[in-house]
Parts: structure tokens; sequence; C-alpha cells
């Protein structure tokens, strides 16, 4: 492939975050009604200023400036004394050890940790399982890589509370036919559901039988509601698990650029390989907040909790009084993904419309399966009453622009 | 190529600042006469606690987490405001405007505008000019994007102050035979050498005939010594030129991970669809920090450069006491780029030695060109009486080594 068709199909127009270089023309002709004011909510991401950082980070950054060079020039992979403290708390939280010097390395934000995990496995033309729905890079970067997409779809909808709905007679179909590395989000990006016991048991027995590698982002595992059951994929054992994690969601960290990566020792390596020519290591001084992480003032973490599914329940309430909207419960992290009705206008132009009509800017849902242009995702770590007034105004704009029997 | 075949070709274990990762063993047998004591000095990067970064530096970051979220979730290509002021101090800089929307990109660090910059240039299989010596990720890059080296000389040994010495015969020849993408750093890094005006012209007119894209890393072009005169090469024009730059060096910024790249918006525009999938976006409190840059208080600039032009002329007195040791004045930038002569151990077991018996870390020179593997490579940006102190033990570790004839 030239590098011209590669960079064709590498479209980030939709991806959250640039919206703002949307064109916004043409949409006079298609809007129905008028502005329908209210507060703004940026539902592409988390509002850090509703929920902030966490306690302390800002001063261990500070503290890690004071300590100069010795923390601006880390190894690629970080800073060795940081990657001792995180080591041993992400053992802890995930039951399985983590040997700081060979099984884990620092990364600018768990995007780095992904592609560097992924450019680690992936050949040109090796097969690469990947769930439909799941986070929109995934895709992405593979076809970056000029690997091939085996598909595996999530019937998110056709299951409830205690199973993601992975299908996994695709998985082994996937790996019988050479798929060699399987990626995939547990908790889900964009539904929020978590994958049972059972499924990643399975998940992990099919990955030994056909030797692949797994790399599971658990970007959102530490958000868990209430009565949900989560299983690390990594505590079941295979040294072909590559575990990425980062504390820029639940922890509104987002603004130093963190991630880790952690698991097989090889691919470690060779990530660290990786990284010193993509770009060299993590923020030097960043990397010193991740003594802020799984160590956090005792009570913050049930709070946070606490305050996102309350958000959660409220936003549900709302869309679940629409009879046409369709969403599950998200049973982990702060994602809602909307399944919506027949509209009169295309569903891009529907998104379009709810940022210049109703100021809620959301992600379509082309982003994470080209089977999901009907959805939404919501990312609903806003502000409570701002993002309850906005659950309306999209309940609103389903009526204003819902389509009728002709 | 495999993607295990390609991680084998993609060594760090000489990489500057993955020493520590080195092993030791094996020395013993080799070594002659006792540690020899002294500070000891990492010539692999320079010394931001001997040279501090800009003041009010940490101010901005600080302000930019007051901020909150508009400072943590940019665009991909960075905050709109920053871009403008960084565009319109950097169009001053270099002689040509800047258009902040489409023309420039904020990365983490240069290394990450490298890595985009080539990755969104060169193909599988396309020929890539390189210059011999020049900054050792370039190779390492074009060779994970399994592009074709072109490598074209630069002869600096054999050319004075005002004359880098690049083969343009090589050159042409090199895109004449198909190459269509150019990179090369300006100042030479390892050498420290400034591309002469009439080189630059020839560049420019050969990129235009050829229809050729230029990637100049101009990382040093700041700190530029007395009598040196250095021309932008996007001051020429060119639609296909992107200039690499960022405050991590000269300003001792290196522990935020900054970086730009700016020229061509066909480029630009790739490099922020693939900067979505590689890192999102160059950590947002961090991009506060650009704000500080070519914006330092009066007489700082003069007052680095000085300091550093002191410590290379020190050194250089030190290395041209020895007969056999060749080194060519740097015009700009902190590197030394040292010849060595014959040695009775293996060129990669001195530098061993050196950091083992007398304290001292350099890079060698295989890390810059197959051709250079009798040269290291020292950041002389370093506390000037400990880089005095070691540019001696070098002279004695030499004395030591030397071959004597048999």
């Amino acid at each position: 492939m030239s590098v011209h068709s590669k960079f064709e199909r590498l479209a980030t127009d939709n991806a959250p975050g640039q919206e703002v270089r949307q064109r916004e023309g043409g949409l006079e002709q298609i809007m129905r009604g008028a502005p329908l004011g209210g507060v703004p909510v940026d539902f592409s991401h988390g509002d850090v200023d509703a929920h902030e950082p966490t306690p302390g980070a800002f001063e261990v950054f500070e503290a890690g400036v004071r300590v100069g060079g010795r923390q601006a020039y880390t190894e690629y992979r970080g800073d060795r004394g940081i990657r001792a403290e995180v080591a041993a708390r992400l053992a802890g939280f995930t039951g399985a050890p983590i040997d700081p010097d060979e099984e884990l390395i620092i990364t600018p934000g768990t995007q780095g940790a992904l592609f560097l995990a992924l450019a680690s496995t992936v050949g040109r033309g090796d097969k690469v399982a990947i769930v439909r729905p799941d986070y929109f890079a995934n895709r992405k970067i593979v076809e970056f890589l000029e690997g091939e997409i085996m598909p595996v779809a999530l019937d998110y909808l056709g299951h409830e509370q205690g199973t993601a709905g992975i299908d996994l007679a695709a998985l082994e179909a996937a790996f019988a036919a050479g798929a060699r590395v399987l990626l995939f989000s547990n908790p889900n990006n964009p539904t929020g559901v978590v994958y049972s016991r059972a499924e990643i048991e399975t998940i992990a027995a099919l990955a030994k039988r056909f030797d692949a590698a797994v790399i599971v982002d658990q970007l959102y595992s530490r958000l868990r509601y209430t009565g949900v059951d989560y299983t690390h994929l990594r505590a079941l054992g295979g040294d072909r698990v590559v575990t990425i994690m980062g504390p820029s969601k639940t922890e509104s960290l987002s603004g130093y650029r963190l991630g880790v990566a952690f698991g097989a020792p090889d691919i470690i390596a060779r990530m660290e390989k990786l990284q010193a020519i993509v770009s060299l290591r993590a923020a030097g001084y960043s990397q010193a907040v991740l003594r802020t992480w799984f160590n956090e003032p005792e009570g913050w973490m049930a709070d946070r909790t606490a305050q996102h599914q309350a958000i959660r329940d409220d936003l549900l309430e709302r869309f679940r009084r629409m009879q046409d909207i369709t969403v599950r419960t998200p049973e982990a992290g702060s994602y809602l993904f909307l399944k919506l009705p027949h509209l009169a206008v295309s569903y891009g132009d529907f998104v379009r419309l709810l940022r210049v009509q109703a100021g809620i800017t959301v992600t379509i849902g082309t982003e994470f399966s080209p089977d999901c242009g009907d959805s939404i995702r919501l990312n609903f770590s806003q502000d409570h009453a701002a993002a309850v007034a906005a659950a309306d105004r999209i309940c609103t704009m389903v009526d204003l622009y819902r389509k009728t029997a002709p």
C-alpha cells in the first residue's frame, strides 16, 4: 500500500476531540426548529474540571521538576523507581506479579501504549482479531500497520449484565484462520460492558491454544459500578498477554499523558525499542505523577465511582423514557452507547446538528464499528446537572428529527 | 519483512540514555590501570541541572494546569492559541510565514515530530536520502517503515567552518535514482557543523527539481556560535519542506517533551492523523510551556550561548593537545564528535571502559553512521568544570588504551 492510500484510510474528522475541525456548512437547509440553548456539553471526552485530577498530582509533578535532570531523562521505558512503585500496585490490582525491570513500560498515554503494543506484534499482512464495536484507534492502528482485521462481534445488546456478549466462536475461527493477535478493551469502549469470567477464561484458553498474543486495554477497569465482577485476563496466566492501563480517565490526569503496558517481557522490550524512535519516553516530569496512582486518599476512589454511577443512572432514566433509544447499562467506565431510531437526517448530520443546535458534542458510532452507524457514544464524566440537561436535549433532538412513517 | 526481523534490526542498546541497560561483564580482562575517579559526567545528553530550564517555564505549566480541561484536551495538533503564538515567533526566526491552522503541529518532543514526518512521507520500499553521519533515529525510523536508505556522505572533516561538506553529487544521484524524501539535521547531529547558504540553496533547488519532500531537523539552530551564518531552508521557498524544532535542548525543557513541525500543510495534516493513533497529542499541560519559547528574558539566550561556547572552546583545547584525536569545531549546538586513534581494545569496549573506569558516558559513532565506528559523540551541555575534567580523563584513557606499533 502506498503511503498516500494509507493516509486516505486514516480519517480523523469524526474522532473525539477533533470536532472543531469539522465543517458546519449546509445544516441550515435541514435544521428543524430553533437552537435549544442550555449549557454546552462535550461528551467526546470527560470533563476534568467537573471531576478534578487526583489530589496531590500537581504537587508530585512539581517535586519531579525539582529533581531535575534525573527526572527529565529517564530510561525510555520510564524511571526505574516509579516503575517499581507502579508495578507493585498494579500486581496487587490485577492479581499477578509484575517484574518492574522487564515487564512494564511507561508510555505517553494509553494511546501510546496501544500503538507500541500493536506495532510490536503486527506485521504487514498479519491477521489481527478486533472486537466490534471497540475503541476506534484499534482498527486504525492495524490498518496503518497493514495488518488484516478479523472482526469479532460483540452482541452487547443481546446480553444482560454479567456477560459482554463476545462471539467466542468467531474468535476461535479468527485464530483458526491464522490470527495471532487479539486486541480488545475490557470494560468495552464504547459500551461500558464488562466481560464475564467465563468469557475471559475462554479467551485465555483460546489464546494459549493458538499461541496468540492478547493485548487487553483495561483503561476503565478501576471505575466499576455496584455488583460488577471483573476478571483480569493476566491473572489467568499466559505468557503472551499485555495489559494496558493509565491514569488519564478515572483519575482525570489526561493533561499529563501517561499510560503503562505490562506483561510479556519480549513484547515490552520491543515496545521500548520502538518508543525510542516514536517519542523517546513519556514526559519525564509527568512520570512522577504516577506516584499518586493507586495511591489516592482514602475514600477518593469510592466517591468518584459513586458520583459517576449517579450520573449514569440519571442519564439512563432519561434515555429509557424514549421508546426508541436502545442502551445497555454500562457496568464500568464512563461511556454510554445509544442506539438511535430511524431519523429523517443522516446520523452524521444529526451529530453535527446536536453540536450546532443543541450545544452537544458526541462521537458517532462508525468510529467504533462499521455496524454502529446509528449509535452515538457519550462520555458521561461530566458536570452532573449539565449532563442531565444535555440528555434531555438529546431526547428533544431525537423527537425533532425522528423519521415518521410516510 | 516480518515483525520479528524488523525488531531484530531496531537495536537500542547503544542509544543515548540506555547505557544503564548495558551489560558490564568481561571488562576486567582488558582493563588497564585503576579507576580514574573524578565527577561522573553523562555526555549522552545535556545536563539540565547545570543549564537550567528557561526561567518561568514551570510557572507557565502551572498556569496550564489551572486552565484545566481546555488545556488537557487540545486538538491533536495542539492548542490553537499556543500554535498561533509559536507560529508567529518561528516565522520571525526562520524568515517565512507559518499558518498556525494548517502549517504547524505540536508533538511529544522532536522525536515525535521526526517519526510522524517520516511515517507521513515514507512508504514501504520508498527511497529516502539520509545524511551520514546524522541523528541515529533517522536511519532506524526509515528501517522501521521499510523504506530504502540512500546514504549521502557528509565529509565534515574535509571542510572548514562555513561549509558542512555534504556530497551534493550523491544527493542528486539519490534523487535521480528515485528518492523523494530527504531528511537531515542542520546543525548536524553529531558533528555540530552548519550547512552553508550555497549548500542549502543547492539542496532546495534539487528538491524542487525532483519534487522531493525535505524534512530538516533544526533542533539546535538557535544555539549558534560567534561568526556562524545560518540559512533556513524553508526561507528559500518550496512547498514540500517540513522543519522540526523544539525547546528540549538549548532551553533544557526536555522533561516536558515538546516539539513542533511546521511547513507543508498536506504533510502536517497527515502527521496529525497519525498522531491521533500514536500518542493523541503532546501532553496538554506541557504545551503551555511553549509560551516561554523564543520569549525568554532579555539576554538569556546570549548568556546560554556564551556559556556553551566557553565549554566548547575549553574541551577543544584539551582534545587538540592529543595528536591523534581528530575533531572539527562545532559551529552550533552542543555536540562534539571525536574521531579516536587506533586502540588496543574495540571502540565498543572503550566506550564501556570509559563508563566503568572513568565515570564517563558517551555515545558511540556507529549510532550515527556505519562509517563512524571509531568516533564518539559528547553532548557538552554540562557543568563546565566537570566537563573539562572529564575531557582530561578521556585523553588519559586514550593514552592508556592507544594501540602501540607492534
